[in-house]
């Protein structure tokens, strides 16, 4: 059986959430399975008040943690896994399915790091932009036709599935258990960090223009997710971007002078 | 993998649901997970009505069969199973927890016969009277602080599990969203062009330097091995930063005519 203070690393993050009733209800579902640390990023304010202040509302929906943007909430994690149910829209992303998901979940858990779980509006999902700041996707297998789950209902089995592989013996490999210092993985904001030094690198190079919109942007930050940067890589690669970057800038300052 | 028919052998019953929510999220998750053969017994009438004509509500529940007892409800079925939190009341029957229930009633569906699932009221869960025609009991392994689980949830969670342990009646693709041509690795060539690429932009902009020596640009190259990049990823840094490197020259001369 895993430390409780293991269920404190998942942290499960609600975006653009409207109905009250599934925000109560999913933050149930995570107290029924020991899963206390919600984030909600821009609910529906009246909605998220009411859920607040219902009787009997948990303790998770009072400790909740409300979060400006995605890139604040998922700041601190190490992985970032959005839910998908998989529509027609075209992914850019693995996914992965219950329960294989879960169980990479577990792994990172295990590892020390806080892992992110993404929930998108109970009527689009998740947005490609929100998307842009996953690992991976994670979907429940349902049937073809009948993809879209009810929010509550998706976030209980998510939590169940979570609880049942973390109740397993964890196999870990020891090296990944207590990763030496420089094989610790960057986190969510380190990796934002570094794509905002590289996006403004690109504009000021004039690879991306006011006019290329999120697209390339998303398709970047994609990029630097899919490349498991450690701390260290994500530094040094930080310092190599901020001196070209300062360099470009610095050339046209002495350009138009 | 079972037939789809093993699915339309389990008879999920509500006995006394109260809320039409509950009962339309019940029918929502069912309709999910394949398993489209709802009873309800002694529904609230009002509340029932409404959950059945609900907009979207489900075939699952237009097509539910209305019982008066539960008696009459299970008469089908040769394994009755009633769900529960176990609580304070003493119970009378064997309790198996999920997923190891799941498995037994999967056994059963497999041998032909029909199954009962029941989930009782919002508020007292099913009583003792109702208990009673159960073979055994079904328990959610929630954590013992909180264990009253909402009705659309626990149904949600169970279905989730029979269809997993049935063998999803769904084919998830754990697919990459993109065909193979793309996903495949870069060659060392390809990782070698990049290495030049971006040592030269770090020449330019005096990140490095003649004095620098061979020690940094070796790191650049073990950073970039290490990314795992597909060749469509070795394109993108190729283009962004034969781009950067393009605009660090120029303004270079531009600087120095």
């Amino acid at each position: 059986m895993s430390d409780p203070v293991d269920f404190d690393r998942l942290k499960v993050v609600l975006v653009n959430a409207r109905n009250p009733l599934n925000i109560g209800a999913a933050a149930r579902a995570m107290s029924n399975f020991g899963f206390l640390r919600m984030r909600v990023v821009n609910p529906y304010d009246a909605g998220f008040r009411e859920a607040r202040s219902a009787v009997g509302a948990s303790s998770v929906l009072a400790d909740a943690e409300q979060c400006a943007t995605v890139a604040d909430a998922v700041a601190d994690c190490e992985l970032v896994v959005g839910t998908t149910a998989v529509g027609d829209r075209e992914l850019h992303h693995r996914v992965k399915a219950l329960p294989d998901g879960a169980k990479l979940l577990q792994k990172r858990l295990a590892t020390g790091g806080n892992v992110a779980l993404l929930f998108g509006s109970e009527r689009v999902g998740l947005s490609n932009e929100e998307m842009s700041h996953c690992h991976w996707l994670l979907r429940i297998p349902t049937r073809v036709e009948h993809r879209s789950m009810n929010l509550g209902q998706a976030v209980a089995i998510c939590v169940y599935e979570m609880a049942r592989v973390m109740g397993q013996p964890i196999r870990v490999n020891e090296k990944r258990a207590h990763p030496a210092a420089q094989q610790k993985p960057a986190n969510a904001a380190d990796i934002e960090r570094l794509s905002r030094t590289l996006l403004e690198a690109l504009h000021a190079c004039g690879y991306l223009t006011a006019k290329s919109g999120k697209l390339p942007e998303n398709k970047i930050r994609r990029l630097l997710r899919r490349h498991g940067l450690t701390v260290r890589d994500a530094d040094l690669w930080q310092s190599m971007l901020g001196q070209i970057l300062w360099s470009l800038r610095a050339k046209d300052a002495s350009g138009k002078s």
